[in-house]
């Protein structure tokens, strides 16, 4: 007798295990805010829904709150204000740690219909989860719709598929009998069972507080283990509404709801507590390299999943497609204000200029006709609002004032402020662009997060490619894009990305960017240089979350 | 086309592939020394042929060669003198990165074939590895055939098989088309390559240096490694054979014999040089916990796979085959004197004793009983050479005579010294068994690795369960046994070892032993305890040691 929800669900999951084998366009969640799929009054209720939120406890019921803490501050200038249980470590974690023994019982199966039910009530709460996450992040409405609700549960459910395909393939049970020669066999019964490795902590972002929390979530729950979410402080309603929802799919089906929960920390030695205590033995982090580090270096009981920050960089080589590429980068540069991981930080171009379908262009040409590429893109404020969204942190808005200065490089474009029609205190700031030489390692060569963006001097093609090979063995890189009509170049940026372990993408001039990963298509990170340890997602974000532990005995 | 040697093995390399699946009996590799299997001359030309090598030149034609080396000293005192190259670490690691594009480019099946055309003629020379593996560890003639033949081989087979099964399902290309509405859909061609981590390092052990070396060479190199092997100074030999006919397989197939190499080192300083080459990118170690935890300190940029130290422990609640427990248990105690991290240490038994078929048995007894089983199952010398072969090392003849003194417990059986009938000088001992209470946690709550083992005094049957799983909690097991003929016992049984993570042998008394784990059904280590971290095999071992790069583009 199968899991009731494995029934219900069985048809999807399927469906997702044969996408991440065939890798082709694939979802179950439409990420068209469409009344039609959502429902006429989707959009009301979901905004609706999060300002009833705001100025009020969210109630979790979890145990050991000692407190309440409201830690937000919208960067749209929203009032939030909502306040969140604060709970005591070692009590989420006993909790979690009781209510392994019955989420091993109902076995892979059970586990993961239960998870692509959390998956499926998340993706009706889409609206919802819209708002929270553009009011917390700065994501520009359709952004946070699309990549907080659908493209979010895809990675979730992309997770449980790896997991599910994963712990199938593993029997119950066998009975093993070894022929003896004259004698009778030898016979065993056997049982395997798929045990959890313990305590999951998923640690999320202040720019992506589902996107990049679900894959560890859904891997780590569907492979047998309870997790606590410590969202990032500025983001915790998104993984608050998601933890509540799983509490609750959890209950509904008889099972303890501390498989999930929340820990909203307000110290840093809280979540360092959290990270190092001897019961978690799985950590999924993004964020910075800092902490990241520590996280690697101190964590030592966990398997670490992280996502760190990188350099990543698209070389010009040359093009056919001279004004489409600039409107490709344009957007690249501009989406969320590049507050993506993904988004270009260093474009190579060789000194000599390039060749391209409008003539040749020098160097100062490509970098001056991309700022106004970007100009334009940017030149109508819905657009330039919708697109930018807001600035997340202080940090990035001291960093954009920072590259201004000409410290770094030539300023191609500076930054300007616009004012949001809608929001009046939110901080939109278009994309700084800098020119400098490949030598000047120290401006472009780290990461500047935000809407900075280096066009650098290399002295051809080829040091370009090799350069880009050395940024990502050396800082990182989650993204990598070449431009070039030459099949050698292609073909030697192929072999730096191979070596180097970085995704490519190849003459971008579309509707596709390199920021861009498609769950179920594109491997997310790649998992084999400094930007990422893991990837999103792959049999290795999921088989190492559990164990098999057999017993064996006599037959007959 | 698919790659010659795949098409060659495929069979074999499916039915390992559904062997692991369903986990029953399985193996292309007889265990029996048959001359009908194996050739009417094989015994005398696979003696003769390690004869042969003795006090010769071992030649390889590894790169970088500095030296020669002859470390071994045979437990059976047979002269060896085997002289093996002592190369540069940075020589061999640079000619093994140097190997690894064409090892990537010939892909999964490629290597897959590869291997298994290595494995194929590893079983044809079985008769000589098992020369090797006897002279350079002291084991028993038989055991060194089968364990370090044939079920070496099994096992890296199966490690072949799960890195198989992990690759395969990674297409090679997709294409991905998504809908725009009216507008035409967005259409990618995308490649993915499935690109090895790095250098491989496998850390063999001395006393089964094929058994504990092929899973993680294999798992290696069939996910697009190159690996080198180090193994223990005193067991080189049945790593040379190995590594010999892999690098002659290479060759003949057109790829850099520099994929397997042998690292024969003199110092411990340049084992940790070579454990911490930023190059290194994965390490497979089994031996002692001081050696493991300093490579899992130290050899950060790695994943380490090791096989540690623990405290294998049986319960003895109740039987209802009283002899023929005690001639099982005797079987384990005697084995290979011990010298297995597999075998038993810590027998627990109730302070009250015993229910059995034979009447009620006291806590006395039982040990004594167990003392006598030994000595009648050992009391034929040819039987007693022939399970329990040489003590391999100094420290484990030291061990013995530490652990007669009365120090640790009541020495229920003494150690004796066999005198050899064919080997003079071989080290032949009997196993020590000693008693003592619970409360003595100093004397058996460690690895006392060799015949050495200890009946401890439990409150009851219930405190015997819990103190195994406390046991393998703090200080790991890689086996736990219980007798008993209550359901409620087998089932504390049962969840004390899901929970501490620990395989579990129920009631053995027949012609299967609790230090015996069989390839493809058998997970070996579990990896969930301070034993091990790892499992021979599952999808954890293979899943990691690889990455998927891709690339993509826009298509009509």
């Amino acid at each position: 007798m199968a899991h009731p929800l494995f029934e219900k669900h069985r048809a999807t999951l399927d469906a997702a295990v044969e996408a991440i084998h065939n890798r082709g366009y694939w979802t179950p969640y439409p990420e068209m805010p469409s009344p039609k799929v959502y429902g006429e009054t989707a959009l009301a209720d979901g905004k609706a829904a999060v300002e009833a939120l705001a100025g009020r406890d969210f109630a979790l019921d979890q145990p050991g709150t000692s407190g309440w803490a409201a830690p937000e501050k919208s960067p749209y200038g929203v009032k939030l204000d909502v306040r969140y249980p604060v709970c005591e470590v070692e009590a989420l974690i006993a909790a979690a740690q009781a209510a392994m023994p019955g989420w091993r019982r109902i076995g892979a199966e059970g586990r993961a219909g239960v998870c692509l039910e959390i998956l499926d009530r998340l993706n009706k709460k889409s609206f919802e989860i819209a708002h929270a996450v553009m009011y917390t992040t700065g994501q520009g409405w359709m952004m946070a719709f699309q990549a907080g609700g659908p493209h979010a549960q895809d990675r979730g459910l992309e997770a449980v598929a790896y997991a599910w395909d994963e712990q199938r393939r593993i029997p119950a049970t066998s009975v093993w009998e070894k022929p003896q020669g004259k004698n009778p066999a030898l016979k065993m019964q056997k049982h395997y069972e798929i045990v959890g490795r313990g305590v999951a902590l998923v640690i999320g972002c202040g720019t992506f507080p589902t996107w990049n929390t679900y894959p560890g979530l859904f891997a780590a729950l569907a492979t047998g283990n309870p997790v606590i979410v410590k969202p990032h402080g500025n983001a915790v309603l998104p993984a608050a509404i998601t933890v509540k929802i799983a509490r609750e799919v959890l209950a509904e089906a008889g099972l303890d709801p501390n498989l999930v929960s929340l820990a909203v920390v307000e110290k840093r030695a809280a979540t360092q507590a959290l990270a190092t205590h001897p019961a978690v033995k799985s950590i999924d982090f993004t964020g910075g390299n800092v902490f990241g580090q520590w996280l690697l270096d101190h964590a030592r009981q966990a398997q670490v999943y992280a996502e760190l920050a990188g350099v990543n960089n698209v070389v010009i080589e040359s093009t056919n497609e001279y004004k489409a590429m600039l409107r490709n980068l344009a957007f690249t540069l501009s989406l969320y204000s590049g507050q993506m991981c993904t988004t270009t930080q260093a474009i190579l171009v060789p000194a000599g200029g390039i060749a391209t379908d409008q003539g040749h262009k020098s160097f100062d040409e490509v970098a001056a006709d991309l700022g106004a590429a970007i100009t334009k893109f940017l030149s109508d404020v819905n657009v330039a609002t919708a697109v930018l969204g807001a600035i997340q942190s202080e940090a990035t808005l001291a960093r954009i004032e920072e590259c201004q200065s000409g410290e770094y490089g030539k300023v191609v474009l500076a930054s300007t402020k616009i004012a949001h029609p809608e929001f009046p205190a939110a901080e939109v700031r278009t994309p700084v662009l800098l020119a400098c030489d490949a030598a000047d390692e120290a401006s472009y060569m780290e990461e500047r997060f935000g809407p900075i963006a280096f066009v650098v001097k290399v002295a051809d093609g080829a040091e370009a490619v090799r350069l880009s090979e050395r940024i990502v063995r050396e800082h990182g890189a989650l993204t990598v894009g070449v431009y070039s009509t030459r099949a050698d170049v292609i073909e030697a940026m192929t072999e730096a990305t191979l070596a180097a372990g970085v995704a490519l993408s190849i003459n971008l001039t579309g509707g596709v960017f390199v920021n861009q990963s498609a769950a179920f298509s594109d491997y997310h990170g790649v998992g084999m240089n400094p930007a990422a340890n893991a990837s999103y997602s792959d049999a290795a974000f999921v088989a190492n979350r559990f164990r098999v532990v057999q017993r064996r005995y006599h037959v007959e």
